[in-house]
Parts: structure tokens; C-alpha cells; sequence
């Protein structure tokens, strides 16, 4: 591990650092023997990032280790920079000779976003693909480092139960919620040049869409799962800009009362200006135009100061074609529906139609709750944990491919673009809470 | 409510009687008004049975309650007596112009056996059908009282999840278990010679057969779910006698250790006959010969001194025809079962594969589980209250018919058939508990 910053730190206050911060994190005490091997690998050095000639330093350092392993490792670049830096150090690596390597794997890890717009995206991506190749690319993104990816793949694919009426023969229509009931705290800076439409529903829950109306794929491995999800974001049609008003509605919370506490005005949140236009909630009704799915409305609706914080999707079923129970007043028969709930309680509950007890045929809604939680002992790695193992491995499965993020912008930039043009009319308002 | 015996009973005696058993049996105390109206309406008659003369007594009471009513009220005679009593009964009732009415319902309950093998039990219908018409018979089996009939019929109809995935191409196979944890009993002599296969195959094991296989109704119109169930029974092939002893299995149990007590023998139970050849434990393969369920094999299983007290009906869905997960080592992956609980627990649980959180695909079986008694505060009432105020409002569902008994016998016979000519070989045996 080869520490890079503009700051000069010695190798041993750097191994210092990282010392603190295993002890800090870890679950349990590490064998020092260990540990004291593991830091003996760390090195810094300092370099400015737009000093082009420093970089061989960093191409020496790597070849020393090869030199130490006899043999060529593989190098993977984390860009934990802000994104303005990209272009900058991906083509000094790229002068230096660094994007690849004869004999061994060379990766560049990307932090999210990935553009702001479809246009930025498509820019971002230019210049990324001037220096590598795309399957050496990895776009992180903590959320789907979370056991959700994986576990929606499981639940769908590792079961007979659901694949067969997972269609528009038997579903109604699916929910797809991410409601925090959090404000912007001191995210103002960001927050507000993002809004609610591409701080989650560009990225997380586009991603939600795709892992639930994916196509099984042929195996888990990174580019057959990704195949799958990129045909549904593709699949999505993109609205006009005169659909927008009709598909979407956006608003802003107001002050209110949250978790009993007042919560003041987004207006009124530190650093953000008086005549922001910003959307702290965005609803979006989409399609997937394809056989499996077409006709079947898809809602996503995300928004900072609801009611509470759950993440879910909910797939409703179609109502059960015939009630031999009408005429004895079975009011109480609805349609069944699966809900996924991704947080804060991850679990998979089922909504069925049960007799009540008694001489008459009366059915209400009853409830079947799997949590993960109570059924298993053992912790979920944290997202980047877990993310960075995969990414040295190389396993690019829970990382976006630029066919995503490009269909994910082409599906909101219209949206965008209609928003804005609107903001003359001001944005509406929720209380929040 | 007119009662009828051998003895003599002052009708002061038999209201006190009826007084005694509300007051004991009554969820909570009844109005004293209420009780007092009710128990005005009782009187007894003492007839022996054979004295058809007297049933003319009956009659006149009939038709002075009708007179008090100002209308002809509905008759139902309820013969609960042994079944040697039924053509006796029967044909004085008939002698006496009791079984039919110009204006009014009249219906008869039966109780349960409804014969004892195939010949049997056409002959009981022949006496039966000689006085009643089909429509006016109610045999009574406390078994379909229970809520069971109905939560399955719920479950099945109600619910759009399931009735999709009931048929041959995703069911894998069907288990009915009915075991119990007791022996015998005192029952030795009413249970050495019924045997596994009379006591609980015939009929209950078939009924939940029927239930979990029947095509939706269209309606629940007493008739339509008989058809329904009856188009099952008479679609499973009886088997040939040569084909019994690939298609069943038989057994008694021995002394062993039931419930941390010591348990006798079968044979040393008191009253069984030292050369008994009775079983105490039947399992049989069927299949429904049916367009949905061609091919599905359906196991049933019953016995005593079994090592647990559990009624269910599991349905096991095929392996998923494709395990992307393989490569990764999910050896954890399990076909998903449905398990409908009877008793004790009356219940629903759905076994699913889930991912072990951690960075790697495994997958284990989690259970998702509903339970009447956690979910409804009510209480469902007693088989025989259920039953017989059905049979009072005249409601058939939950009786079997005619045409019921005689394919349940059909499918019986020959495996009784086939055991007694076997008795020479002897029963198999297994430990109690």
C-alpha cells in the first residue's frame, strides 16, 4: 500500500496512522505479528498531483515491490480525490506510463458521482477512457456495497418461488422507496447542487430498478450481471421534456416536526441560498418497455424529512382473479404484496390473505417476516470494506459500468433539464416531519 | 331442540341437564333471559329405536313447534349413534312420513364411519339413499370442522401469489403427514380393527389431499367445493394389488420411549388381540392423474407413537433451474418449501434461500413464518358447534359427500385388500417414540 498526498509524511508516522486506525476499527485485537507484517508493506510518498514528473516515483516504488515478490502484482490506483482531479492524475499515470502494465492487472478506482448531468457524465467518461480501458475502471459507490445488491440477486435467483410470477402477468405495480427522515445537516454545499433527483435516484435507486426487474443472468460474474441490469436501465424510456410534468413531481420541506424535534425550512439550513430551487423530494413514475415488464408502472420516490427512514421496494401483486369468497363479504381480501425492505431493518415480508377464525369465510391481510438480523449471527462487511477487497480481487460485480451511469443520466438529464426550465414556478412545499 | 333416547327423561330433567352443560362449556356466562327462552324450546321423548310406532310421537311434537311458529321450520334429525342404528333409524323415519316435508328443509346427520371398506360403505349409502335424497345427508367428520378446510381454501383462493406456481411444472413433490405422539389409548377395540388407514387415510389424509389439489371453485356454494374435490379423488388410480407394496408402507410400533415415559407395545396395549395384525403407522405414494398434476408424486404418511404431534401439508417446489451461484460454492441452496401447518401450531411457513451476509455468495435456508394463533385474537369455535350450526342453516361445505366417501374407499380398498392377504407375512414393526 503506497500512500499519495501532496503532504510529505514519513513512511513510519504513515504506518503510525494506519496502526491507530486498525486498532480504532477493528472487531477485535489484531495479532500484532501480523499487523507488524502488514505495516512493514506501507510506504508514502508525496506528491502533488499535478507534478507530472513525480509520478515515476511512484512507478519505481511499484516496481520495487514487484522486484521484492519476484514476481509482477497487480496495481490498483484509488482516486479518493474530489472529481475535478480526475483528468489531472489520470494522464499524468498515463505520461508515466502507469495505466498498464505487460504482465500484470492495472485498475483505477473511481468515487462517485460520476457527472452531474448526462453531458458531464459523458465528458467524465472521455476523459477516464482516454487513459483506461473500461473493465480496468471500478466506480465506487458505498451503496452498493451494501449486502442489498447481493441479497435481492439471492433472494430473486437462489428461490423457485418468485421467479414465475415475477411479470406483468402477476405484478400490479412496484414501489421503490428511499425515505430518510434526516435533513441535509451540513451538506448544504453539496446538497444543493445536487437535489434529491441525482444525490438517490440517479444512482441508488435506478441501480434498485435494475436489480429487481434484471433478467437472471448467466452467471455472477461482474459483466453478465452488469449486462443484465444496463438492458433494463436502457429499457427505461427517457421522458420528453413535455411527459415531465406528468411522471415526476419534485418539492421542498418546510419546517415542521421530526423524531419530535423542530426542524426548520430547507430555506432556512445553514449555506443554503435564499433563492434555492433545489428539490429535497423527487417521485418518478417509469416503465421498463420490454416483455417481461411492459404496462407495469415502476414508482420511485426519495426524500429527506419524511415521516421515517426506510428503504424498500415493494412489489405488488395483481388482485386474485376471482373471489369465490364475494358473496359471503370478504371485504378484507387484497392484493398480496413482497416487500424487500433494503433498511434500516433488511428482511423480506410478505403480505398474505388469511381467514379470520370463525364460522364464517372473512379474510384479512396477515403478515410473513424473514429478517436478516435475527436469522443470522454474523456481520455484513461495511460497504467499503468490502468494496476495496473486490476491488483488489478484481471483481468489478458491485462496481457501475459506464453504460449504466450513461443510461442513468439519459433517463434524469430530461427531467433535469424540465425542472429547471420550471423553476420560475418555484418548488412545492411539504411540512417537514 | 327435541331429544330422543331409550330411557325416559322428564323434560324438566333434560333442561337442567342443557342448563348444566352451557353453564360449563360457555366461554362466559350467558344471559339468564336468553338461557331461560332457549330451554323453554327443549322437550325429550323416549323411544327406543326399534319401536317405530312411537316415532309417530315425533312427528306431532314437530308439527306442534311448527304450529307455535306460525311456519313450517326445518327438521334435522341428527343420528348420533352407532352406525349399526342408521338403516333402523332411517327406515322408521321413512315408515313414519318423517324424512320429507311439503314445505320445509328436513336433513339428516350422520356421524362418521361411512363404512368400513368399499362394500361397506356402498351399502350404508344404499340404506341412506333409499330414505334421504343425497342433498338432505350431512356426514359429519369433526375433522372438517376444524378451521383447516377453510384456511387451506384462503390460503389457495385468496392469495395471488401462490396458484400460479400449484401444478406440475414448478411443484416437485407433496408430503401430508399426520402424526401423533399418543398410542391408542383405551381405543383397542374400536382401533384394532379400523387400523392407520381406516382411522386417518380414508378419510382425513384424502380430504387434505383433495384441498391442497382441487381446482379453484367457482363459488363456495357447498356443491361447487364438493365437485371440486371430488374431480381430485376420483383422478387418483387406486392401486392394482400388485402395485401395493411399491406404493405403501406399513408398521407397528413396539415397546419404546415416547415423551421421556415408557411406551408398551402395540400388541401389549390392553384389549389388542395377541395375533392382531393391525398397523399403526400407513404411508402411501399417490399421484392426481390430471392435466396440473400428472407426474407429482403425493406422499402421505400417519402413524402413532410417532416422535412428534404435527398435522401439515408441505409442498416442495422444484431445485432452481439454474444456480449462477454455483461457481461460488452455494452449497446452501435448497428447494423452497410450503408448509401449511394443521395443528398444533395452525400456521403457514415458506422456506427461502438467503445470502450469509459476508463479501461471498453462500446462501442458506431461512424460514418466513405466519401463525394463526400469534396473528388472531379470536378464537375459532369447536369442530361440533361449527358443524352442527352448519348443518342447521343447512350449509354442506364442510361434509362429505356421497361421492367423496365412495372414491376414498375406492382408493383404500384395494391396499386393505392387499395388507390382509399379506397378513401371513406380518406386520413390520418400530420402536414407540
Amino acid at each position: 500500500l503506497i500512500g499519495v498526498s501532496r503532504r510529505e509524511i514519513p513512511d513510519e508516522e504513515f504506518r503510525n496512522q494506519a496502526r491507530e486506525a486498525i486498532a480504532q476499527y477493528s472487531r477485535r485485537a489484531p495479532d500484532e505479528q501480523v499487523l507488524d507484517g502488514l505495516l512493514s508493506r506501507l510506504q508514502y510518498i508525496g506528491n502533488s498531483f499535478d507534478d507530472t514528473a513525480g509520478y515515476a516515483k511512484i512507478g519505481t516504488a511499484m516496481d520495487a515491490l514487484d522486484a521484492d515478490a519476484g514476481q509482477p502484482l497487480s496495481r490498483v490506483y484509488y482516486l479518493s480525490t474530489a472529481p475535478e482531479y480526475f483528468p489531472v492524475i489520470t494522464e499524468a499515470l498515463r505520461e508515466n506510463g502507469l495505466h498498464h502494465n505487460e504482465s500484470s492487472e492495472v485498475r483505477a478506482v473511481i468515487e462517485k458521482p460520476f457527472g452531474t448531468d448526462l453531458a458531464s457524465a459523458r465528458k467524465l467518461q472521455e476523459v477516464v477512457h482516454g487513459v483506461f480501458r473500461e473493465r480496468q475502471v471500478f466506480r465506487i459507490d458505498h451503496y452498493l456495497g451494501k449486502e442489498t445488491v447481493q441479497n435481492v440477486m439471492a433472494f430473486r435467483f437462489a428461490n423457485m418461488m418468485f421467479e414465475p410470477i415475477w411479470n406483468r402477468n402477476f405484478i400490479d405495480h412496484i414501489q421503490i422507496t428511499g425515505a430518510e427522515d434526516i435533513g441535509i445537516g451540513t451538506r448544504a454545499g453539496y446538497y444543493d447542487h445536487a437535489g434529491a433527483l441525482r444525490d438517490l435516484v440517479q444512482n441508488h435507486m435506478l441501480q434498485l430498478v435494475a436489480l429487481t426487474c434484471m433478467e437472471p443472468p448467466a452467471s455472477f460474474e461482474a459483466n453478465k450481471v452488469r449486462d443484465e441490469k444496463v438492458k433494463v436501465l436502457q429499457a427505461i424510456p427517457p421522458p420528453t421534456l413535455d411527459e415531465v410534468p406528468q411522471m415526476t413531481v419534485r418539492a421542498r420541506y418546510t419546517a415542521g416536526v421530526s423524531g419530535g424535534q423542530e426542524a426548520p425550512s430547507y430555506l432556512d439550513e445553514a449555506g443554503v441560498p435564499e433563492d434555492s430551487n433545489t428539490e429535497t423530494f423527487a417521485a418518478l413514475r417509469l416503465e421498463v418497455d420490454n416483455w417481461r415488464w411492459a404496462g407495469v408502472p415502476i414508482f420511485l420516490r426519495t426524500g429527506k424529512r419524511l415521516a421515517r427512514k426506510v428503504t424498500e421496494i415493494a412489489v405488488q401483486l395483481k388482485p386474485v382473479p376471482h373471489l369465490a369468497f364475494q358473496s359471503k363479504g370478504s371485504v378484507g381480501v387484497q392484493p398480496n404484496q413482497l416487500i424487500l425492505t433494503v433498511q434500516p431493518n433488511e428482511g423480506v415480508s410478505l403480505s398474505l390473505g388469511a381467514k379470520i377464525p370463525g364460522s364464517r369465510m372473512r379474510i384479512r391481510p396477515v403478515n410473513m417476516e424473514f429478517l436478516y438480523g435475527t436469522s443470522f449471527m454474523s456481520q455484513s462487511p461495511e460497504a467499503y470494506e468490502r468494496l476495496i477487497l473486490d476491488a483488489m480481487r478484481g471483481d468489478a460485480t458491485l462496481f457501475t459500468r459506464n453504460d449504466e451511469v450513461d443510461a442513468q443520466w439519459s433517463i434524469i438529464d430530461p427531467i433535469l433539464q424540465a425542472w429547471h426550465s420550471r423553476d420560475g414556478a418555484g418548488v412545492p412545499t411539504y411540512e417537514a416531519g
